[in-house]
């Protein structure tokens, strides 16, 4: 279970089961205060590095030698001014650099993550039920 | 477009379009050598936040008098030993405290998180088209 606080203005503070945190922030256009990513930021960010850290753990295991590695991901979202604007299509593009890289290890290791591995991938695809509950305490 | 930069071992920094950055790391288990989330808790937390987002924006508003908020965000996901494990369904929990909070605001601001503005939540019941491509660069 991953836990958000708020923090006063729209800046919120996630801390996760393995003792980590996350700060985000609204855009600068919504009164961003703070240097966080806004939660939609960190959605395209948590895509890229799900499938980037399998891609780098296979190709370890297949012995390849990768010197700089960066994934860019990017979206097409439903038009402006319409509600809800989710994310129709998604590309993930991994851009490798390594010395005598096999094209087929790279390819294999990405259809793994792609298909398999990547559990971000995977929810997103899968499109899970999402409910939301709430709770009043009184000051 | 957010890029997901490879700093060695299995640890990212993501740079976003807002000039913000977010590590992350595998799971201890893993080999986590930093304190960042990993990717999937990135997820959880990105809902989180994109829904508390709403939430307050909403709930001043309406001049409700919050003091402190945090929401849970937990999920069931497909089984150990079986790949991919996605999340099948998540839950997103709202704890409000306040002053003369009224419910009818509350339920109202929630339920146009759920149902109209919180992109992450929408994108994941969208269930996006994502593609992985990828390009080699010799050293």
């Amino acid at each position: 279970m991953v836990t958000v606080h708020w923090q006063g203005e729209l800046i919120f503070k996630a801390d996760t089961p393995t003792g980590s945190s996350l700060m985000m922030d609204a855009y600068p256009e919504e009164g961003q205060k703070s240097k966080g990513p806004t939660p939609v930021e960190a959605l395209l960010a948590s895509i890229g590095a799900c499938s980037a850290m399998d891609v780098v753990a296979i190709l370890v295991k297949k012995r390849q030698v990768v010197t700089a590695y960066r994934v860019e991901v990017e979206g097409v979202r439903a038009p402006v001014g319409e509600w809800p604007r989710p994310f129709l299509a998604l590309t993930v593009r991994h851009i490798l650099t390594g010395k005598n890289l096999e094209p087929d290890a790279v390819q294999r290791s990405i259809e793994l993550t792609d298909e398999k591995y990547c559990s971000v991938i995977a929810t997103l695809r899968e499109a899970p039920k999402v409910e939301s509950v709430w709770v009043i305490e009184e000051a």
